[in-house]
């Protein structure tokens, strides 16, 4: 198991640099008022292909070598990690695999199309995903990138907390939300070296609470039938984002869709900006004020913006 | 008739500069390909009270002297102003009246309320609008302050552009939607001293074409009956603003609803961020190709991003 470091996470800066988009951090006075914090939004669904995705996979596709790169990309994924890596292999030229559900939205289907990925379909079950994946692999010969537990992948979702730290200073806590870990685990490596007196917290789904028992129990406990409208949420942590989120993270906190779908439409109306539920758990775990979190500075990631608009949660 | 001037705008960014926000300015690598032109979308939807509104009716209340203040500003309106004009008189520390017709949405209501104005409900007719806001006048001696056709807040609207224009240079074209004018004129007055060689392009529902055949005969057309989904466009030109328009504007040109709804659901799903139809328009011209503007470098301001989430077009 390689676990990446900070250097990694220079490493990831300077190589995605010109491919990712520099986001914007957004307030509102409204929601601090609400709250009884000062907030700062990262505002990651401004991302490329529309979600913090796009770094990880980004470093992890300009990372491989000529050799490994000619050969293409594969992954399984019904969401933003799928987008993220069939972007990330048009701009470096390389052909994409992705396997995703025979069920999947049209919506994502299309999005992953149109990047230029070639998709393949499974069963919507994570064996079939499995299976699938791996007939691929060796048929293409294509180097698979997981969505999270991949060391560069690891190592490029911890950018956006980098350039978080150099847009507002004196953060007390930094609010990511965990589903596979891969974007907490990042923001640890970033925020354990260059910003020790930050506190990250991961906002979890109650329905889908599989790294909080993980933290726990000090072992994975997989994500069995996890059941929440925060849909990036719903992965078991990784043997890698584990290992750097057991040893860094200050708490992970539970919050109900009720919350997330609060947080949600409060975003999209006051701050204007579109957000999926897997974003909004992190205001929303203010909202439940599970932790006094009170007259903090406070950095919530808000991972992305991939929603299907025919479709809201109210 | 005291019509502004480029100097007034330069007034009002001094005026107002504590009180806005300095909105930033996004792009779409997506939407500049469909479209063929290199877009600048100046995102007044983050404006405070959520659109460019803001921006005049600080600077028509900020303005005015502490005599004139103390008895507090009034307007009618169901709309951005209404928002704006409550908000900038709440800052100020003044009372705040606004007459709003008595079908408007509950949404509006309580956003006007929720900023400490005293809402004056009038029947749904021009007549009972202008009627009861004499009498709310003639009984607090507020200020009236007009939508639109101001001075101040026409030149406080010209503030946006003049962001742009220091965001963004060499623009071939601004394109602003056109309701009573004042963000248009506004830009104008901007323009045609700062940037001579940008044409400034006013995009107007099919359904609410006033502005257009006002420039055509060279009078005020009044706005009977408009159709349209943008809502904030269905007034008609003032004196001062159609003064302005006439004499600068390069053209002012039509779009159908459809492709307003389109450019919002586009700039919904690609750029993740909310705005309203009336603020769409301006990417729906371009999307209808009325004119060619292929090639070109064309800033679009996005006026407002004040929607009903429970009643979205699509």
């Amino acid at each position: 198991m390689q676990v990446p470091n900070f250097n990694n996470v220079l490493e990831a800066k300077i190589r995605i640099e010109p491919l990712i988009h520099h986001t914007t951090v957004h307030t509102s006075n409204i929601i601090n008022e609400i709250t009884g914090c000062s907030l700062f939004f990262k505002c990651e669904n401004f991302q490329r292909a529309g979600a913090f995705k796009f770094r990880g996979a980004s470093n992890a596709v300009f990372a491989l070598s000529s050799e490994e790169a000619e050969r293409g990309v594969a992954t399984h994924s019904s969401g933003n990690h799928a987008q993220a890596l069939a972007l990330a292999a048009k701009l470096r030229g390389i052909p994409s695999y992705v396997v995703m559900p025979n069920n999947s939205k049209k919506v994502k289907i299309d999005a992953v199309q149109s990047y230029g990925a070639k998709i393949i379909f499974c069963e919507p079950t994570l064996a079939s995903r499995e299976e699938t994946l791996e007939k691929v692999v060796e048929e293409t010969n294509a180097v698979f990138i997981h969505p999270y537990n991949n060391p560069f992948v690891i190592s490029g979702q911890g950018t956006a907390a980098l350039e978080l730290i150099n847009q507002i200073e004196q953060l007390d806590y930094i609010i990511t939300p965990v589903g596979g870990g891969g974007l907490l685990s990042g923001t640890l490596l970033t925020i354990n070296t260059l910003s020790k007196n930050t506190k990250v917290i991961g906002a979890e789904p109650e329905g889908a609470d599989d790294a909080k028992k993980s933290l726990q129990t000090g072992a994975i406990v997989p994500s069995i039938n996890p059941k929440t409208i925060a849909d990036g949420l719903l992965t078991s942590l990784g043997t890698i984002t584990f290992e750097i989120i057991k040893n860094y993270v200050y708490d992970i906190i539970t919050v109900s869709d009720e919350a997330i779908i609060k947080a949600m439409r409060l975003i999209w109306e006051r701050m204007k900006i579109i957000v999926e539920p897997s974003s909004a758990i992190t205001l929303g775990l203010l909202l439940e004020k599970k932790i006094d979190l009170k007259n903090q500075r406070i950095g919530l990631i808000l991972s992305g913006g991939n929603v299907d608009l025919d479709h809201l949660p109210w």
